[in-house]
């Protein structure tokens, strides 16, 4: 009962122009993020995320040259959402103790919101047959999953501790 | 060199209000996921995590109370952004094969943005002293992991082999 010919591979098409956009506004916030941060140890996570993020989207141009279609951005309200509340946290918590801990909440969240799209996507991407397209997609949710990992001990061991 | 009295205290109350909102928004869209949903077994698991946030909003009614704050929502850009690319997957992808894995795709997106808020809460709630408040975050942070892990048992075993 097929109406037309959207299928996963429309989804993932269109999926991957989500995350497209997503990375190319990570890009830009990160490097205000790691200006704001008051923690040494947490300016330089951002920094080496905002690195990582380049490669990232190197990654996705990859992808999107493997399966044939142009590379392009879907605005993606949700990433926007994300961005806007951290540059809220920025503003309100400045100078305070509790701006590196908001700073953090603010990364895992865009991570986690990265980690459930690179998923989805390298399971699609799977099932699609896209046997090339798999491990670049790998190599980025990894990635993702390591920089929530280093914030959250970023977060337990020094930054909270300040602000309580 | 703290500009006014805006600490960690705060900043938790601010992040529950913004998953506080984040809930109920939630709450109302789950209904129309699992009508949309064309596996019985997707609609099973959108119905059962309906009832799931129902109980997880009044263990946040119990946090704003043992913190003596009024429980309010307060708008979360992130959580409408995500419902309602939801909802474009639900018209775009209607009567087609992707329909399921799109509706697990953002089903998974809103996980994964309850699971680093939750966690973002506990942790603060751990380092505030909150003891009693500690148990009731945990609780709904294991139902918000077990509920994306249950997704992507249903994405991999059946619904997208349907679709590709």
């Amino acid at each position: 009962m097929t109406k037309q010919p959207k299928d996963l591979s429309v989804l993932f098409y269109e999926t991957l122009k989500d995350i497209y956009f997503a990375e190319k506004q990570i890009l830009r916030a990160l490097p205000k993020m790691a200006k704001a941060a008051q923690s040494p140890q947490l300016r330089q996570a951002f920094e080496k995320h905002r690195d990582q993020t380049e490669e990232q989207i190197e990654r996705l141009d990859q992808v999107f040259e493997i399966i044939g279609k142009p590379a392009r951005g879907k605005t993606c309200e949700a990433i926007i959402g994300m961005i806007e509340e951290g540059k809220e946290v920025m503003e309100d918590f400045a100078d305070t103790a509790a701006l590196d801990p908001g700073l953090i909440a603010g990364a895992q969240a865009i991570e986690h919101y990265e980690i459930s799209r690179y998923g989805t996507l390298k399971t699609w991407a799977g099932q699609l047959g896209l046997k090339d397209v798999v491990p670049l997609l790998d190599a980025t949710l990894a990635e993702e999953k390591s920089t929530d990992d280093i914030l959250t001990k970023l977060a337990m061991q020094t930054v909270n501790q300040k602000a309580a």
